[in-house]
């Protein structure tokens, strides 16, 4: 691969045009917005209106001018890309408080079932959250097993398969429909995280129960977006939440003092949404309106390719599945220097990741990667390794900041 | 009180120059800030600067240029208004949020004793977020009694007295210092929301161990605004965070399958905060520097005067006490038809809010509000209830949208 034939796939690249719809820094090829998906162009903009027009002018008023039902009008823009229904889906909160709520509420479906199961080495706050909930509910446990062990540990005291559709580190794509079904075979609700895969795959969450994710990563809804939260609707009357706040009242203007859940997703609102954060998600789903998943898998293909090659040539050994269909949209590469190779690439404007202890991570997002970017970030990262200077064992010490 | 008088007060008013730090539409008096703070004229600005130089060009560097840390370095800066040391408050999450996570803890604290107690017709997401709470903790229960019975409600089952310091519709002040003496008296902790007193009146939590606040009213964080959280020196070491996210994690980096909580409020995070809500909230504080919070009240009492003898004089029933030191910064008159009267005065430009089922509330926000500023509402006021038209029972119906 030559710069010469990225340039000629960027020619022929249905999604180039993107790319005009991101700002992104100068000099620098961004590869991390699978961490922090980039700012669209138009965002600071509908923030200014928000803040200066809503807020400012409108003042209390906008609450009943379009912020009171923005967890579900944000929540039905997200649910074409999970193959949810637009009313299965509503946004606010964090990643972690949804994952709460809804394993609270799946361990007290069945009293006779008491375990949630998870992956060892599933993303923290999956695992350190679902510790805090079992506590909420009398004899249940958490029983996290290595991906192999999964299906073994399924029984009939599982309440719940806990799964993150990709991994944060490898980009190992589950399975999504055999886990769900394997979950229900063996009469468990099954719980998807899609952090790592919305917006990065196409996603049909089909027979899925239940499922939460990120909005600032590939949605690139800003730092912190509110996150989304999806009940099929089958379970929607049947499931409690917790986190009973009066956002999710059936009435929460008549200021009762007994809580009564509000009837299909409103229920799963907690407090007062963050009207800002949700006005830059709101406006930054924009650029997803019309855009084909099919043609953001191919790209991503290709733009893997382009590294995957890049870094086996290199000698890196690449931790991410070969095969497209069994990965999401970033590419991790192991190495006992990750940390200072990955310090070293963002001094030379390559902005990627480490995850602890030896891994490179390094994003793949088709709506504002070029084919020539990603060459380049190739490029450079055979510069890097070529260089001895980033081993130098002082390097990681003095670049610790980043 | 003639225009003239409310003039002459404006004159020698030593926080007249705040109102310039204020974006307000013209055309409108706002009392409705004990809802929703008014914008303070900067945070636009800054609100860009989060999304155009933070997010979009520096982009994940953010995290560690700023980011991570916000929820400690904002709530330093709300200590001062709440009588808290810097390392005791973080922001992030909502006021419900935080409840729940406090109630939890505190129930967890002394497995002998299990009852929550607060008052009826506390603001509504108290009660129903104890009541979702209460669900977590074996044989936990939530006792709620009327204002007069809540001393003898107190005994040695008593894990919590949850009050809110300023009542949301009658403005009712408890005497902070009187009550958290009462819970310690019975054993009890004491949990303090002060989301309608931080920054209407001057707040010293002494002895308190627990604390909440919306940031979003007298404090100008904007809609729905990150909500703080206190937990005195003493506690923080024995209490947990059922809530347990990667971001209260003693590592969050480390990406360990297991949860330790961090040491000090840090374990009170949990998920992502989100990032641009902070910025708003972040900005508007700077208004608060060096404010002084016996001028603030001082210029609520005068505020609160007018308007009182305005509405006594036509007939009105004042519901908030008249004792400055009972009170908190709004004013609420009982009126059968109180409904279509707050809906009169908007249309009027006078934008106060009805609350459920007789109640006009009146904010008086001592930062952004002139002697005239008010005077002019308590005189329309006047106007509105000398006209008929705001009786016709067609009205509130023509006019339910705001």
């Amino acid at each position: 691969m030559t710069r010469d034939d990225a340039r000629a796939l960027d020619a022929r690249d249905p999604l180039a045009a993107y790319r005009d719809r991101f700002t992104l820094p100068a000099d620098t090829l961004y590869l991390d917005g699978n961490s922090l998906g980039a700012l669209p162009a138009h965002v600071p903009a509908a923030l200014a209106n928000a803040a200066t027009r809503q807020w400012g002018d409108r003042l209390i008023r906008s609450w009943n001018e379009g912020w009171f039902d923005a967890p579900e009008r944000i929540g039905a823009r997200i649910a074409p890309l999970i193959g949810a229904a637009p009313d299965e889906v509503i946004v606010g909160d964090s990643t972690s408080i949804h994952l709460f709520k809804l394993i609270v509420a799946a361990l007290r479906l069945d009293p006779a079932r008491r375990t949630v199961v998870s992956e060892a080495g599933n993303f923290p706050t999956d695992l350190h959250v679902a510790e805090g909930a079992v506590t909420c509910v009398p004899g249940a446990r958490l029983r996290v097993v290595a991906r192999e062990d999964l299906a073994d540990a399924l029984d009939d005291d599982t309440a719940l398969l806990l799964l993150t559709h990709v991994h944060y580190k490898t980009a190992a794509r589950f399975d999504m429909p055999a886990w769900t079904a394997r979950a229900h075979a063996a009469g468990a609700l099954m719980l998807w995280d899609l952090s790592h895969s919305v917006g990065a795959v196409a996603i049909d969450l089909a027979d899925a129960d239940l499922a939460v994710g990120s909005t600032y990563k590939y949605l690139n809804g800003g730092p912190g977006a509110p996150a989304f939260v999806f009940v099929a609707k089958r379970w929607q009357d049947c499931l409690d939440n917790t986190l009973s706040g009066w956002m999710g009242h059936a009435a929460p203007f008549a200021f009762e003092d007994g809580y009564r859940p509000a009837p299909g997703m409103a229920r799963w609102r907690t407090g007062t949404p963050g009207i800002l954060s949700m006005a830059a998600l709101d406006a930054a789903l924009d650029v997803w309106d019309g855009v084909d998943m099919t043609a953001v898998a191919a790209k991503s293909a290709a733009l893997f390719e382009i590294l995957a090659r890049a870094g086996t040539a290199l000698g890196l050994e690449c931790v991410t599945p070969r095969d497209p269909a069994a990965r999401g949209s970033h590419i991790s590469f192991r190495h006992r220097d990750a940390y200072a190779l990955t310090q070293a690439l963002i001094a030379r404007g390559v902005i990627g990741d480490f995850r602890d202890p030896d891994i490179l991570r390094l994003g793949l997002t088709p709506l504002y990667l070029s084919h020539e970017d990603v060459w380049r970030a190739g490029d450079i990262l055979r510069e890097t390794i070529e260089t001895a200077a980033w081993q130098d064992p002082a390097f990681a010490t003095r670049n610790a900041v980043t």
